[in-house]
């Protein structure tokens, strides 16, 4: 699989909430950055945070509006959709992968506004 | 110039705080998009933001961490810093950039966490 084919089954696992599957596309090292918050190293922080992301989400659709690859590095940009309840949450994302020699992701990079996704989460669930 | 060099030459003018060359590598209907809020079309206000932003800084220093071109797009991932005062403001960035036929930077949407900014400039300035 090429870089650009690893990220995208990682996000179609992603999208059908299989995080086993998609945990299984990550090097064992992976550090997982979310911009507005702390470095997440390692399988075990990726799959809580994975769970506590699509745990809400009735359908999850990550929409790739453009990719690019070079060299092993994939950078997109991205509207993360999760449906939860009757409304959608959306949030528009610029995503870096760094895929190794042994074709995991070794780097996931998301750069977003928090607010954005936390307001629209407060709206959905009330909380 | 490549796509990648007049992105340079862009950034390198906004580090000398000198918005009148800045703005004229931009296309008169550049559509600038800072993500968590509305784009800003045209160069009137491109240079009203970039006054705004650049305004309470006494130097400007936007790290390029990585950067790729494809064909007429470039990708950056910016550590954007301010001096403000006697402290640095620190904004992570994903920036996507086109360039047109005719040399010019006809899109540039910024990916950043708004709180990571207005958080850091309240601090700084007191407001």
């Amino acid at each position: 699989m090429s870089p650009s084919e690893t990220v995208n089954a990682f996000i179609a696992a992603i999208e059908a909430k299989d995080v086993e599957t998609a945990v299984s596309f990550a090097s064992e090292n992976i550090s997982y950055e979310n911009m507005p918050t702390d470095p997440i190293i390692g399988l075990s922080g990726l799959t809580k945070t994975l769970n506590s992301f699509l745990g809400p989400a009735t359908t999850v659709e990550w929409r790739i509006l453009e990719q690019w690859e070079v060299g092993p590095t994939v950078v997109n940009e991205r509207l993360d959709r999760f449906q939860i309840g009757t409304g959608w949450l959306e949030l528009p994302v610029a995503g870096v992968f760094k895929v190794d020699q042994n074709g995991k992701i070794a780097l996931w990079r998301d750069y977003f506004d928090m607010a954005t996704y936390t307001r629209q989460l407060a709206a959905l669930t009330g909380k």
